[in-house]
């Protein structure tokens, strides 16, 4: 098992449409890679610390594969269509992070 | 349900001793806020990306708490004894963030 984390910086860009990317954006990366492999996809959004200050991250897709090779296997499949859709809700680009459970 | 996340960055510092910070300092993150709300605890590390390139944290530990107020008495009843405990591991200063899950 392995996580994909796609981090979208707080202070990177100008816009982010979060309707657009829950309804659409997220809902076809699970119609793409459900039946390739990823097992669980959850989306986190920073809220601000108890001093008040902002996240460091606006949202956190987290993506639970059950492997780094479907991983592979499904961004060479559809990662052209799927990150292609990025420009339709931001102008953030986000930092991308593979990672393997430790416990 | 709120999510804490526990930023490492992999070029933030010069020494990671994995093997205390598993064997000694989750357990005692674990004992301590297990019965104030933390629901879950995963430990993730960095792996190089598909073009051989490091990841952008070399750990992120991912809490689960029942809600940011149990995080907040948790932080502040244990917060000095666990935060103080980090030199014990590394020098690299973590990223913190404060998640609602979006779904």
């Amino acid at each position: 098992m392995i996580m994909v984390s796609v981090l979208y910086p707080q202070d990177g860009g100008t816009k982010f449409d979060e309707a657009y990317y829950m309804q659409k954006h997220i809902p076809l990366v699970k119609e793409r890679w459900s039946g390739m492999g990823l097992q669980d996809l959850k989306v986190l959004k920073g809220v601000p610390g108890p001093d008040g200050s902002a996240a460091p991250y606006r949202i956190m897709a987290m993506l639970t594969w059950e492997s780094a090779e479907a991983f592979g296997k499904g961004a060479k499949a559809h990662g052209p269509e799927l990150f292609g859709d990025v420009p339709n809700f931001t102008d953030i680009k986000p930092a991308v992070q593979i990672s393997e459970l430790l416990g």
